[in-house]
């Protein structure tokens, strides 16, 4: 089900939704770009990688305001009927769900950094990578699912949230069951862990946005 | 440094603010009651506050979609000039901080369940206590200084959370080289550092909600 936003009397009108969209799907990339090479960085312990994802940080969170400000100038000058203000507010969301993507980013590379000085933890590499494939996927399918008000791909990649659920649940057994047997590999897999925890919170926020798409195009919240 | 908020022409509209005010603050005290909840399960593997916990849950979201409602309403039918519609698109934002942290609360809850069959874990009582101290009254200043829009007193809190994180690491250190020592207590170390993550996030909305407080004050937006 895709639906048309912005089918004004006001040229204007529809020429800041056109702005806002763009501008949130080039917000979008950066972060997409930022999620990829913070997987890099902690699959090749690469810290120039790690140092680009801290160094697009600050890009990200001006995007950020910028958007919202955009958002904010919207509602007061232009005044937009329910339909239209729907779809303003949950560009303020997806925004923010981006700009804390950003930060799981940040988080990611710099754990990588950690293991490139500590060694890598000795199991959970393939899993690790799986949930890295799939998270990625969500992100730049959400954005997809975004650009074309695409409410059923959005709804798929809700659905593809609770595999990443599942394989993070399974992988955190896994690697807790090797500890328990292994001490001495503890300081090394808790360090994969938070980088998991992150990856997996990159999914959630994917998710996030595609329930604000979903909003957008049916009206309704999906829980 | 305060503000006063609402000095309309239209009575109703002083009236539609002041019930968002009316309403966050009420969810708030849900929350607080769900955290206190959660926490006392944890240190006293209490089932029944547990179940409390998580009962709460559907009254906590239905709120924020009530109140999210109201905030579409408000923009909607009474078109709100700059310096409201901050307050406005603020309370949107706060109480999706507050449902955040009662999914918190649950999960910690649940935790609180799997140490009661597990075990405790052999060491961080004292610090998780200090910590679960310190993010409650986190959570109960921010309503306050929303109650008042009391810019002040949320910039004290969001300094505070800086005293969450410093005690947040420390204690992972610990619990980390503890478990490098002594590898069957794994499992139980594990489940406690899922609790301090979450009451760390708790920390976290509570900051994000003073930060609103400042933004709806001083019209500015701290990092």
């Amino acid at each position: 089900m895709r639906v048309k936003i912005g089918g004004h009397i006001s040229r204007r009108f529809n020429q800041d939704l056109e702005k806002l969209r763009t501008a949130t799907l080039e917000m979008g990339g950066l972060v997409e770009r930022q999620i990829h090479n913070a997987i890099c960085s902690l699959d090749q312990s690469n810290s120039q990688l790690a140092t680009e994802v801290e160094a697009f940080d600050d890009r990200v969170n001006q995007f950020e305001r910028k958007i919202e400000e955009q958002c904010t100038h919207i509602i007061v000058k232009r005044q937009p009927a329910a339909n239209d203000l729907r779809m303003v507010l949950s560009v303020a969301r997806i925004v923010r769900d981006l700009e804390r993507m950003g930060d799981e980013a940040v988080k990611i590379a710099k754990l990588g950094l950690i293991s490139s000085e500590l060694g890598g933890s000795p199991t959970g590499h393939a899993e690790t990578r799986e949930i890295a494939t799939l998270v990625s996927n969500m992100l730049s399918y959400s954005l997809d699912a975004f650009a074309r008000y695409d409410a059923t791909r959005a709804k798929d990649v809700i659905m593809l949230d609770e595999e990443v659920d599942a394989k993070y649940a399974n992988v955190l057994t896994k690697l807790t069951d090797f500890m328990s047997k292994d001490a001495s590999s503890v300081k090394k897999i808790i360090n994969l862990i938070w980088a998991l925890r992150s990856l997996e919170r990159v999914g959630d926020h994917a998710k996030n946005i595609c329930g604000q798409v979903v909003y957008i195009v049916d009206g309704r919240h999906i829980d």
